[in-house]
């Protein structure tokens, strides 16, 4: 049981966060920072904090966990703050959507003070943003990566990840921040700049058969609705391994449409086959 | 009301346009015709079809409303064999993806035979095949296009447009058949040739990231579990559409990755700014 849980960002991901830590028992208590008071009243008045407050440090002060729930690059910006404001005992996590550099800015700040920081990644959204959209069951269900190192404490591994298991996430998979960044790259991050370029593409070619969109549109392009802004921040800390699965991306198109140029109906039919049967592989 | 209604393949399509007829008493006997009399059984079974056979003029007969609801190279095969055995006054439709080239065949029939042939297409599927997967309610709030070209009978446009709208269709909507299928290129089979391309590049690139998964790869991708024989039929049926659309669909990419390689913050944030607002005003 924590005893005091302090969220940096009460949006939608630190929102749910807190949501799901209240609506499950999980602290005794809930602190809330955000940049706006005003935009921290709701979760105060709706019962989820206990505290809220535009004070770093403040709001900090007594946490043994810390869930900094800010875009991407703001938590790599504010862990210098949570470093100074932070407790000796507290055990510090984040939910970027990439891990390499913030377990990086972590590690450098760990080596002038000691505090147990382990990375997060809980594979969960919506494409809806802010505390409105926060859910108390957000994770249920959901797989969240923890990436700790070789440096990390056990202890801090342990209660991260049994956080998260107290959220209802289904499983808690543990991989280093490099192989979390391509896996991410592959499986969210590229389907979201397709699905971006899906509908630019459609916009350019034939903007009038928008109008007759049905389902399958639709669903392979729900993602495009995500925040621009929050998306721009992952495209460019992810731009490396992004780049390289977009290549992948650009084979196997170029490799499908070979086969419709030369009308392989066999090649195709066989490809298709196997992918649709590799998909049914998901867990 | 349709004295008579001839279904021409009972499988997901044809299942649930007989279901829907059944449900909503669109017609006052329903035949079903097929290539496997044991397969026609269930719906014999569950009242949805008064008769059942696989003998195409037997279905035919006295049948005022026909159905063609075979895969899309099928439909076009059956055409001949249809032509045959309809009645003078029936009105024939089909259910086909494509539709220049089945109507064109169906135009060149009847210079020999005149019978009213107005191509439709149901915006509205499922990945299941099969009559298991038929339901009353597909095409409930779904876009039906209706093709009819200037030699079209207008009471014929008129019977399948009500019959469409019979079904709980939300709208259908007349498109020359050349435009119809720049348009499915577009907003249908691009889409599934690029999630069939997303599986396929994961699984290349880290298919150890198909185990953390979120809902946003399952989206993205939903369509790919689709029966590879009907699709290779459909992206080869309309395979110059397709390619153009593929070419867009590569410059929306190269575009956005350009931005991504260039660190350029603002234009991608523009980019997907606009994207979400366009997606936004799908009907």
């Amino acid at each position: 049981m924590i005893r005091r849980l302090a969220v940096v960002g009460v949006g939608l991901l630190g929102g749910s966060v807190a949501r799901a830590a209240r609506a499950r028992g999980l602290a005794r208590e809930i602190a809330g920072v955000g940049r706006d008071a005003g935009r921290l009243g709701p979760a105060v008045a709706d019962g989820t904090l206990d505290h809220a407050t535009t004070d770093l440090a403040g709001g900090l002060r007594g946490a043994d966990l810390v869930v900094l729930a800010a875009p991407v690059g703001a938590i790599e910006r504010l862990l210098p703050a949570v470093w100074q404001a932070a407790g000796d005992d507290a055990v510090i996590t984040d939910v970027g959507s990439t891990k390499a550099a913030i377990v990086a800015a972590a590690r450098r700040l760990a080596a002038g003070r000691p505090l147990a920081f382990v990375g997060s990644h809980p594979m969960a959204g919506s494409h809806r943003s802010g505390y409105a959209a926060a859910r108390a069951d957000l994770f249920h269900g959901a797989v969240v990566v923890v990436t700790p190192t070789e440096s990390s404490a056990p202890a801090a591994v342990k209660t991260v990840t049994a956080f998260w298991e107290g959220t209802g996430a289904a499983r808690v998979v543990t991989l280093d921040p490099e192989a979390h960044d391509r896996a991410v790259a592959a499986v969210s991050h590229l389907p979201h700049l397709a699905a971006f370029a899906l509908v630019d593409a459609v916009a350019r070619f034939d903007p009038s058969a928008l109008d007759i969109a049905g389902r399958g549109f639709r669903d392979t392009t729900r993602v495009a609705a995500a925040d621009p802004e929050v998306w721009e921040e992952i495209f460019l800390a992810n731009r490396d391994a992004l780049r390289e699965a977009l290549g992948a991306y650009r084979d196997s198109l170029a490799a499908l449409e070979r086969m419709v140029a030369a009308g392989d109906a066999a090649a195709l039919r066989e490809t298709l086959a196997r992918t649709r049967a590799r998909r049914e592989t998901l867990p």
